[in-house]
């Protein structure tokens, strides 16, 4: 058999077949157009399944379940997608629609738990039963997964590790509250502490790699700069990763997955962030101080949500 | 069936006999004295649970376990306490001892998960799949159910709520971190701050009320304080309350259980604690704002962890 997995994203919708061993064989991508009302949006949705599954001549039969990893928040039980600001979706039927164009069980998730499930599947996590998955970007998102399923709480609006608050009264978060984890440990906080940098230490690296505009840092520079021997590199980078590893040490404490594996653009960064990080965390988990709970960079990149969202059929 | 729950502590050692249902029918205690060999520890433990079954005339074939809850880090697949600070054990083979004086399976778990157990069965979170149980005393103790039963992780290890840090670089915790939730939340915490309030304040409400002396000030007086119209105990009070929430809102945008129960001490305030708690927290959940979670004043004060402990061999 085979699986269908979507990525609905508020720039692109991704589809790909997924085999049963979460091995993706197949990947195409469409627009969005996010503006557009629901119907039109997933019609494109479900003709690009239908197509892309007509295109590598597999019979419908063969075809198990279209899984959808979307923003927001899902109600999988009658997959309706609630809420995603994104999108400007409210109470979208995504099964029932989605079912006018390939007539096959329709799953719906939140995307970052997808790409949670994806990397336990078939990417970092790969063999661990109980994985949380930390995704590093514009904002931190989080999936948990528990017994090698996805678990999202009572009402499906748990998982939202990036907004548990690390620094009470601190940074301003996008949800509202202060002090969130994503307002220390996504690649936006890291790109707003450099930027505050650059105006405050004119003459340090960061500043120099970036001819001093502030609108041409990303988090790639605050790490260049740190490798050359920057000072001021250095501490916006020890002081990101010593909140990235509060956060993570905190779910450990709570949660104590086998593993917790570290997505997003930030990862790139390697054996640069991974190392010092497991120094962080290995200073914060609680008990005995020994740190049972591996650290890994994630694998599937991207891929990660569309293979996730498919292994929610099987 | 019967059900022997055991609370085993640094002062006392708790035993009662539970029903299927979750009711203790009866209990009975003695003295730890902790400072002995492990094995007169467990002798007195196992003859205790022996004596209270003869006393009631239950046959032993209808004494389905024994289960312990124990502080420290059980491993509850070997029956092994691996490390009890507060009664210096280390790799002790509680199933093993136990059954010397009372053949019957033996459970062994953490005391916090027993209490979080108890509630889930017989207390405020009876009825509840999902559910955390924070306990305010000299830490903030926690245990969370999933799907009815103890989650703690991969290694046993988990649900250490108390030890997320919600300040990162804040007040010193006993666990070695800095800024963990049991800083600030615990009683120990609130009566760390009133006494600070009553050196800087000693006009204060909360200052006259233990006549200046700081060594009376236990976690009431800053509510009766508040209560009495202080300013200073209100501020304490609004403080408490605060970080108290802050805690119980991450628990929520992480886990997301049906439910919340306080238990501890600070709790007999009732709805002085629990109304403003409330608002906290409200304003603190992620989402939408709607706060689908209860919270609820524990139910069973010290019995829930016998009770939770019985219910381990359910």
């Amino acid at each position: 058999m085979y699986y269908i997995g979507v990525d609905l994203g508020g720039t692109n919708i991704a589809v790909g077949i997924v085999t049963e061993e979460g091995k993706l064989i197949k990947k195409r991508s469409i627009p969005t157009l996010r503006h557009r009302e629901y119907q039109e949006i997933l019609k494109d949705m479900g003709e690009l399944c239908a197509n892309i599954v007509k295109e590598e001549g597999i019979p419908l039969e063969e075809v198990a379940s279209v899984g959808v990893g979307s923003p927001g928040t899902p109600d999988p039980v009658n997959g309706i997608l609630v809420y995603a600001n994104n999108l400007k979706f409210h109470n979208v039927p995504i099964r029932t629609e989605l079912q006018k164009y390939i007539n096959v069980p329709i799953y719906l998730e939140n995307d970052a738990n997808c790409a949670a499930l994806g990397e336990a599947v078939a990417g970092a996590a790969k063999g661990y039963k109980n994985s949380v998955t930390v995704t590093l970007g514009t904002g931190v998102g989080g999936g948990i997964i528990i017994d090698g399923k996805i678990f999202s709480g009572s009402y499906y609006g748990g998982a939202e590790i990036g907004h548990h608050v690390i620094v009470a009264d601190g940074e301003q978060c996008t949800c509202g509250r202060k002090g969130c984890w994503e307002a220390y440990a996504s690649a936006t906080a890291l790109i707003r502490e450099a930027r505050i940098a650059v105006i405050r230490h004119p003459e340090s690296g960061v500043a120099k790699l970036v001819g001093g505009d502030i609108n041409l840092i990303n988090a790639k520079i605050p790490f260049d700069a740190a490798q050359s021997g920057d000072p001021v590199g250095q501490e916006l980078v020890d002081q990101y990763i010593n909140y990235l590893g509060i956060g993570i040490a905190n779910m450990i404490n709570i949660l104590q997955p086998e593993i917790v594996v570290i997505g997003g653009g930030v990862c790139a960064q390697g054996d640069n962030l991974l190392n010092p990080l497991k120094e962080v965390v290995q200073k914060n988990v609680y008990a005995d101080g020994t740190l049972k709970t591996q650290l890994r960079i994630a694998e599937l990149g991207n891929d990660a949500g569309i293979i996730g969202a498919a292994m929610l059929g099987k």
